[in-house]
């Protein structure tokens, strides 16, 4: 691993008990039924947990970073999207027209797009960071999708940006992506990472009948036949045989965030593929990790469990860009002001409950 | 029925389908797969037809009016929380110390408390509403918890309410309550409105063991028992039997909301169960109606399913307050935002997919 790699994952801590056992204890002389508030007061908790003090910072301002890549592994067939709607996706970002943009001008989050992997050669613009490594993925059914370093240099690109990030004020972090035909490779790395078969880590993406969904099945099983990663033993070496220059960013984005102790809320399928590769790295670094939404992808829902995440938003959202996401923020945020703000019995002069 | 409703019953007018299908074919133009909002889409879709247009307002600035009142049916040991804590409670709310408070001011959102029938009479204070019909409903075990003309009053209240709100420049009102024993009057009011049995609509409330929930049901059937409503014949007269004076004002402002054809936002079980009397006098209401969150209380899910609506937020919340509906409102209003700031695949030159 890169110096930067090593220094990042010496920073990652669990949560701090103390924080944790106060926010608990508050919670419960909160006027409010003792837990009605679900999943949130575990959220305030575990926030609490990672600022290290009771009651936590309130997750803002907050920013998305949206990595892009394209993925060689879309010469097989495996979406409906041709490639260059990758390309034309960042332009639309980078213009505020797509939806990520509507969802964040409403949320107050800072879009942050990057460029780590686009096929096509971008002309530089304002609000795009140009970190490529490489002008999208190999064929990983032929071969591995990436190179050891080329998978480190998108791991340090998303460390990069995640510290950049917090070191310009942002106090909560939240994943976005870009890259036709990147469940595919999230899939893979799910299976791979988790041990389920491909059929149970595959999903429909954007939207793939019966048959194009077996095609793509068929597809992630070749890759990992092809390249036979063991997660195990070589995370880095797994991530570069069946990933994505966005899921490896993705992946030290989130190693970052939780380097910087600051909240990461992922997205859906590809931020979850990313997590369980962080997760691998440093185990501790879920406790960055707040799960934005449970996305369609059944892949996601498999990583969620494993990671120990319960999402704040179930819409049914399949759309990626960082939206389930910024969704999420609201709803963590109003978290984080129940521990700060409401009163507790006592100092309310509200009678608890008998028994 | 009084002048005021009738006035207002006329003015309920279903969903213009001219914007539904402007809407729905725009959904399908903008610059993302066709679908991939899941209940986002239909929401936004349904504001464009409450709106009568294409795109719909954002639905800002949002006011959430919290109803509260007291029960007679309290003395049948319904609730583990003595009786007082609605009026303390009402003080909190005042003094900015509870959930509903924090909530409120994370999502930018104006709180209007409201007295229609807290068995205490309270100081007025800046910021209580004082439309307080009388101290409290009778034992619905016993008696009808109202009379006729009380439910109407209650009723009023909340039209007023409403339309002082949309009159203020508010653009979507959010449903609020406060009432110890008060889901015990919705289970009846659901059960009643439903046909469903007193067991399938009847919850913990806001937290109680299985032996204190056998003996709460057991409250809802003699409730209905003693006075055999007929929620199809005499929806006002079922409401007054079995219901509560913050139920019947919700109904009201329910109406009121939907006769100025502005978007109300659904907490939970008391709100639902107000939802089910506004439909019950004005089926076309239910235009004008989100659903906030899935409560935990089954007898919400039940209305849910009856009103067609699909909950934004599913957090195992059970607070009340209207805390579910105001965290809703960050995703109803990012709903609405598409429609308006969100490209088209034409305009934004991205490539649609094959087939």
């Amino acid at each position: 691993v890169t110096d930067q790699l090593a220094t990042t994952l010496a920073q990652i801590h669990g949560l701090d008990q103390a924080a944790l056992d106060a926010a608990t204890e508050r919670q419960d002389r909160l006027t409010k039924p003792r837990g009605s508030l679900g999943v949130l007061e575990a959220v305030s908790i575990q926030l609490a947990g990672l600022a290290g003090r009771c009651p936590p910072p309130i997750p803002t301002p907050a920013a998305v970073a949206i990595f892009a890549g394209d993925h060689g592994v879309h010469a097989q067939g495996v979406s409906p999207w041709p490639q260059e709607v990758t390309t034309q996706m960042v332009a639309n970002f980078l213009a505020g027209g797509a939806v990520i943009n509507a969802f964040a001008a409403q949320a107050d989050v800072t879009v942050q797009v990057v460029d780590v992997g686009v096929a096509a050669t971008l002309d530089p613009v304002d609000g795009l960071l140009d970190r490529k490594v490489r002008p999208g993925t190999a064929d990983m059914t032929m071969t591995a999708a990436m190179t050891r370093a080329e998978t480190l240099a998108a791991i340090g690109a998303g460390i990069d940006v995640a510290r950049d990030l917090v070191a310009a004020g942002n106090r909560c972090l939240l994943t976005g992506d870009m890259g036709i035909a990147n469940t595919t490779a999230a899939a893979a790395l799910i299976s791979v990472f988790t041990g389920v078969r491909p059929e149970a880590a595959t999903g429909r993406g954007t939207g793939i009948d019966d048959d194009a969904l077996a095609a793509k099945i068929a597809v992630v099983r070749a890759a990992i036949e092809r390249n036979r990663p063991r997660a195990d033993d070589d995370p880095i070496g797994a991530l570069a045989a069946v990933g994505g220059l966005e899921h490896a960013a993705l992946a030290g984005f989130i190693l970052g965030a939780a380097a910087t102790r600051t909240p990461v809320v992922l997205d859906g399928v590809i931020a979850c593929s990313a997590a369980l590769v962080a997760r691998a790295l440093a185990p501790q670094s879920v406790a960055a990790m707040i799960a934005g939404h449970r996305s369609a992808e059944p892949g996601a829902g498999i990583a969620l469990d494993i990671l120990g995440l319960s999402p704040l938003v179930d819409l049914g959202l399949r759309l990626g860009e960082g939206s389930g996401a910024v969704l999420a923020l609201p709803l963590l945020q109003s978290a984080a002001r129940v521990l700060r703000d409401v009163a507790t019995f006592d100092a309310a002069g509200v009678t608890e409950k008998d028994g």
